[in-house]
């Protein structure tokens, strides 16, 4: 089952079409998480999640009376803990409720270590596994993760750009029949390798690796704001 | 000497008072850089770089040609190329310019593999020195880097949070008189430790470790736009 969970990263950078998006997976019984402020935000936009995962504490007492009143499986966690919210969340998603496959919403943005735990939460040992199922999508950008192996790369329509980051050390990283292959590349440290692209007629290319976890990055150009 | 450097990043992140900090800068004879759009954004703010730094290759030939005509060091980069923009840019202010500190504005948001670039080049080994002179500055972070060894890490005011990212594999990390104390930790990939926090009637505390690079993480929270 398809599951999506929204986190309390800032809402102006979510997809266009969010409300729109969880109102037809809520339609289709698909499974709904908030964590944290997203559980607030969740109710905000007339969904009710169907797990609530957080310590709530920057919520204010009738938020969190309203998530306690409506939500029927929610999740406190410690403010002083080994697993953060996101962890937990992942662990909820796939162990408790066997999601296969999971959107993560307003993971970006605002606070940089909030978005840090969400990007690097999948190299962590004890959930890892889960690494596959696994976008981190917003307005302009839609991340997923690879653990090693041999992996066809499609093209997503909207988006402009395709990068790759290398998490962490990475052994004979290969990207084969796109615009910029590379061969048997090795790093004992992170990097990013940004604005490859398809080739012409083609929707797709082939990535693989026997070490660490890759990020795939689709990103697109939008119009922002712009106010000097 | 001080210097600043604009990127192209979403201008909605910049921190409120840039265009005081850039002028004032200016005025004091401080070196500014521009790099890609981040030199027409200056000229839009009414500075003239001293350097301009990209491939350009996003600009129209008329705001280009602005850039030309006014500004006096132009280094133009090689869209295909084994470094990136912001390397360069790093590589210029710091070897042909000499300056001993930088802060980097337009560095976050937007495209996340632009983000990501800025944030791990410093672990590129042929700029890894320079890194303890470098901030990455946006509305609501301030992003500081260490190598290998034992700081102080001072309070700054308009912080309310302060976290550390591992940005590659780590010995021994340790943060002595802090809320949240940390005893020789290894990591073999990237970590984040957020939600830290100074001591009651402390303006500091210390942090040490023996392998890696981690950066300091200051953030704070800002209204943002909301509207569901």
């Amino acid at each position: 089952m398809k599951a999506y969970a929204l986190l309390g990263g800032p809402t102006d950078l979510w997809p266009k079409d969010i409300k729109k998006q969880l109102l037809t997976a809520k339609q289709n019984d698909e499974l709904i998480f908030g964590v944290d402020r997203g559980a607030l935000f969740l109710k905000e936009l007339g969904i009710t999640p169907d797990v609530a995962i957080g310590d709530f504490d920057s919520l204010q007492a009738k938020d969190l009376a309203l998530i306690e009143k409506s939500v029927k499986d929610i999740r406190y966690s410690n403010p002083v803990k080994d697993w953060t919210d996101s962890e937990l969340m992942l662990q909820t998603v796939f162990k408790d409720y066997q999601a296969d496959r999971l959107t993560i919403l307003g993971a970006t943005g605002g606070r940089i270590d909030h978005f840090l735990i969400n990007l690097l939460m999948l190299l962590n040992p004890s959930i890892n596994q889960f690494a596959q199922k696994v976008e981190l999508l917003d307005q302009q950008n839609s991340i997923e993760f690879f653990n090693p192996g041999m992996y066809v790369i499609k093209k997503k329509e909207e988006y402009s750009y395709i990068g790759f980051a290398l998490l962490s050390a990475t052994k004979d990283f290969n990207i084969t029949g796109a615009r910029y292959d590379l061969k048997h590349y090795s790093s004992k440290y992170p990097r990013v390798f940004s604005s490859n692209e398809f080739l012409p007629n083609s929707d797709h290319f082939k990535i693989s690796f026997k070490q660490g976890m890759i990020a795939a990055l689709y990103s697109k150009d939008v119009d922002r704001f712009h106010n000097l």
